[in-house]
């Protein structure tokens, strides 16, 4: 017996995928993605125009119906339709060309899917790629994705969250503790609150979401061979260090600081559940080196599940076919499991 | 027809391995690499202490009889016991307990490593690691093993090399432009003259000893996403690409400053030869994810070949049999292909 089939059909919620920037390839991987679905797959609608996903539908000669809904009727018509839950904008998204004037229905797509988790009408929002700089020249004022998710669990849940960026792949999970900043900034940036903060989120959504009674968390060095006792920077000695010994003083489970380098092979990976590292590059590239095309991107420390593809806007490729699905079909497989959600 | 034994007799030359610190597993390596040979692999001496070879073989047991040679002879025995050419220091070397008084031994093997080859007795040096503290300990001034081989190619050699070191596996190869350095001091000294000089060795030295014509090079970018047009750091802006241009206009292949996180999965590795990384963990990240145990250190500019294992003395498993030999028997067979010698 199909174990979901003994869940109370009340339990059972659509995804809530946003389009993301119109003129990248979000669109086109959620239609793919639908075409894709397997009968195990969690249902999905996504937050869009009808008549700009119809069209690209067509324009890639993919059979992919789309059907305006609202977010109550997507589970009935997900198996033989793609079901599209309408926005206050139109949607104009030529592909390759992002127009700002698309930019507010970009914004509404995730406060909307936001919304609809809040209200009990979908389980986890899986978001598109969307690109800063076109909404920023439309007002948009948050660094990125992430902190304005952040904004929406003030604004819509009343929870000040401090969102964490996990990146998760079947062989390898990754938090950055910095992000989009400038390598020269990231040693300033490293203190004991901040690897505290970050630690604690990481452990008690691996505990809430992933099953991990106590998830094994491993922190990297800031620098070569973790510093070497020193000899070659002392960001371990007067930053890690100190913040790990607080956080096995909690009782995590919580090892480091590790060299970074040595840390990513097979064997060594099968000692850890989670990898901290210091900055941008030292997670993403073993993560993309290993899982360049499923990786997914999730969203810890929020009241909600959010999941997304690791990859970008992509508008050198939009409109032509080529994008790959993979990611965001593990974004919503990744959402679905996390939630508990099944087909 | 085996195309070696084409070559005159003369053009043969056993390749000249280093002991490393000798309480360290490079002596253990060495019996193994020896007892692993193939009837394809170049022949090689170790620099050592028979008397402390033949014990560690015994306490190991492993059946490897050591035979105290000159170079000259290394050929004829190497079939039958793994050849020692003394030093005029005897070595202690207790496993797992460095002792300074090894020092001079350890420094010596390295120094006549050089001197054989310059000789002509040996066609490449293969080094052991050493542990720079314990070297400290005994007034070796250098930052490293590689700054010590460059100061003896000026030394032995007259020449004043630069050297560069590049780590090569069969999956990829990196070239690290900055090294064993704090990450906060990377952005300082990252200059065009670095990024000019790096590369230049490095297409040279592809081109003389890797049989690459005009060798594919990529550069990194520093910063995430490559700074993403100056909006996470200019270095890209200021210091990458002005530095890319003038290598182009020189008529090398050279691409970038590329992302770093997308550069590294198999689909990207197959449209280069070599990558120029900004910094240690840049390079050593994905070197060491995809090629654990068979990474090869090899030092690119110098008057002549020098491979070694991409690990270090391993104080913790010496003398204890558990230490795999995998990257010094790479490291062998690298030297032995750079300087086309064969069994």
């Amino acid at each position: 017996m199909d174990r979901a089939s003994s869940f109370p059909a009340s339990r059972h919620l659509p995804l809530a995928l946003t389009m993301g920037d119109p003129s990248g390839i979000g669109p086109e991987l959620a239609l793919k993605a639908w075409a894709a679905r397997q009968h195990s797959d969690a249902p999905f609608f996504i937050l869009g125009d009808v008549e700009h996903l119809s069209a690209l539908a067509q324009h890639l000669k993919l059979d992919v119906p789309c059907v305006e809904v609202q977010p109550d009727e997507a589970l009935k018509i997900f198996p033989t339709a793609l079901p599209v839950v309408p926005l206050t904008h139109r949607v104009k998204g030529a592909p390759g060309t992002p127009d700002p004037a698309d930019a507010a229905a970009t914004i509404q797509s995730i406060e909307q899917a936001v919304a609809l988790v809040k209200a009990g009408d979908a389980s986890a929002i899986v978001t598109n790629p969307i690109a800063k700089e076109v909404l920023y020249a439309s007002g948009f004022k948050y660094p990125g994705h992430t902190e304005f998710l952040g904004h929406l669990s003030d604004v819509l849940f009343g929870v000040t969250a401090q969102p964490v960026m996990m990146l998760w792949s079947p062989d390898l999970a990754v938090v950055p503790a910095t992000i989009h900043v400038a390598l020269s900034a990231v040693p300033k940036l490293l203190t004991v609150d901040l690897l505290l903060t970050t630690t604690r989120i990481v452990a008690q959504d691996l505990r809430q979401h992933f099953g991990l009674a106590n998830p094994r968390i491993v922190l990297t060095g800031l620098n070569p061979h973790a510093g070497e006792g020193g000899a070659m920077g002392r960001e371990e000695i007067e930053i890690i260090a100190p913040a790990i010994a607080i956080l096995r003083a909690e009782g995590l489970n919580v090892t480091g600081p590790h060299p970074a380098d040595t840390l990513f092979h097979a064997a060594k990976r099968s000692t850890y559940d989670v990898v901290i590292a210091m900055y941008h590059d030292q997670a993403l590239i073993p993560l993309k080196t290993l899982a360049f095309d499923s990786g997914v991107n999730v969203t810890l420390g929020l009241p909600f599940v959010r999941t997304s593809p690791d990859h970008g806007t992509a508008f050198d490729i939009a409109g032509q076919g080529l994008a790959n699905p993979a990611s965001l079909i593990e974004a919503l497989r990744l959402a679905a499991r996390l939630t508990g959600e099944r087909a």
